[in-house]
């Protein structure tokens, strides 16, 4: 089973408009509401493709119950701890040339007592049913620092439950010295996140502060690993993709997390993740994966080994 | 007592940005939500001035809870029917130049169970605990026809209770023929309801429908009343304001109510209308008025009759 952990959970609400116009007013043509959040797509992304899931994270008010009513909805098991306030949302805003405007909601301001309640949930999780593997994904809810996602990877390591940790910035420096197995930040949150400018000199210096296999996507031009043994392999699909990126890295997680799960090889975890991530890009919403995608794109990517 | 009907009620949010930029994303400063609707705005704005209100009207789902709990927190009684599936929401961005970009929700679809229902449950009302006026406010959610705000006016006026009807295209004209005691409609709405070019011609063609006494707004241009037994009457402000006109109309129907309740004149009750829509001009948001802003814009009011 995959635990994920998605603290910054939001009530995502898509908005189809012919035109978006400054200053003017538009009758929204039609409304998608869902959960989401990365922990949640990467749930969703990989009980699609058959493991068992199970989400936790935080939720709060009307807009929490909208968050676990939308998870309910889809069959996805959750063990949401309280927030204080509401939910933060996101809307976003789709005209017919398919290009998206968004907002993004603050988010309620937090304390430590939400981040002890959300670590001591978590851990009582990782007790009653062990997972075989733990993703901890996303930014953090205002107000709550970096150690929150540090404290649930030092509690689950001492369990020796593996840890995938899908962040950037703070949330993912701060929780380094505590080892987690495998990061997953994109070439571009490697960068910002390290203030390197090679992907290597990146690598590098988050092995500096602890972490040990690194995973950077790449967009379209794919997806390297780091073993934390060595090595370097980059893979990537011998043709290009239109769709909708959202979520595709979520998916690239899931695979990471199922290849755990499984044993996979790092080639076989690094191939699953290119088909997998494709395979979001053709769904128009995040979180979705046609299994007979994966299986037909799997065919179509490439690996390369370095030493 | 004021008792007020939005049968369309929605939860208005709007989100504070520093300018909006078409297919960016923006991280949202500063989130308002209230629940919304012209009926609501009504109440709030007759609460403001000391009125006593109830609030019925529609709403459902999620959302509906969401606009309750608004309600509760501002103090306004509701008795709200079931609507099926989720109330409206609105969004609404105002950038640092502070004018505004709306995306309203078309709400879901209704039938006529539920139109029974919100006719049953004002009926209740009425007889319960009589209003001392009633108002019909603003658009019927999708699916609803105008016949429900006509079964209204029939047995609000079998009972003796003067109608104030606030509403546009169908659910005006459609209701009519019942002859609610006031129809307050402003001057494009008039123009596109009845399809008259002028304001005389455009209440004419009300009045030949079964409209009594009619009331047209016309932003800084003040008001016109056109009372059942003849006349007109202008009522102006003697300077122009700046500030958020969202709402100001709700305030002046709002004025309307207030001064049937008390039996007002003509003249005193068109003078409030200035007054309290001038007054809910300088409040940044809708249904809010300063009784002492009212005190001190009433001096400013001018008024003409015309025989």
């Amino acid at each position: 089973m995959i635990l994920t952990v998605t603290a910054n959970a939001a009530l995502d609400i898509t908005y189809g408009i012919p035109e978006l116009r400054v200053h003017a007013s538009h009758r929204v043509r039609q409304v998608w509401q869902r959960a989401g959040g990365k922990g949640i797509n990467l749930a969703s992304a990989a009980a699609a493709m058959g493991c068992e899931v199970v989400v936790a994270g935080c939720a709060g008010g009307q807009t929490g119950t909208q968050i676990e009513h939308d998870l309910d909805r889809r069959g996805l098991p959750r063990h949401l701890s309280p927030l204080r306030g509401e939910s933060r949302r996101t809307v976003t805003i789709v005209d017919e040339s398919g290009d998206a405007t968004v907002f993004n909601e603050p988010g309620a301001l937090q304390d430590t007592g939400v981040v002890d309640a959300l670590v001591t949930d978590v851990t009582h999780l990782l007790d009653s049913r062990p997972p075989r593997v733990l993703a901890l994904c996303g930014s953090l809810p205002t107000g709550m620092d970096g150690h929150c996602y540090r404290r649930i990877v030092e509690i689950a390591e001492s369990r020796g439950i593996p840890v995938v940790l899908d962040a950037t910035g703070a949330p993912l420096t701060d929780a380094l010295p505590a080892r987690p197995d495998v990061v997953k930040p994109n070439r571009s949150e490697l960068a910002t996140t390290t203030g390197q400018q090679t992907m290597s000199d990146g690598v590098a210096s988050l092995r500096d502060a602890g972490a040990r296999t690194v995973v950077v996507s790449d967009g379209a031009a794919g997806i390297h690993l780091f073993p934390e043994d060595g090595g370097h392999l980059h893979a990537f699909l011998d043709h290009t993709l239109s769709g909708n990126p959202t979520g595709a890295g979520d998916a690239a997680a899931a695979a990471v997390c199922a290849g755990i799960d499984g044993g996979w090889s790092s080639a076989d975890l690094l191939r699953a993740a290119i088909a997998w991530s494709a395979a979001a890009v053709l769904q128009p919403t995040a979180g979705e994966v046609d299994p007979a995608d994966v299986e037909r794109l799997l065919a179509s990517v490439h690996l390369k080994e370095f030493s």
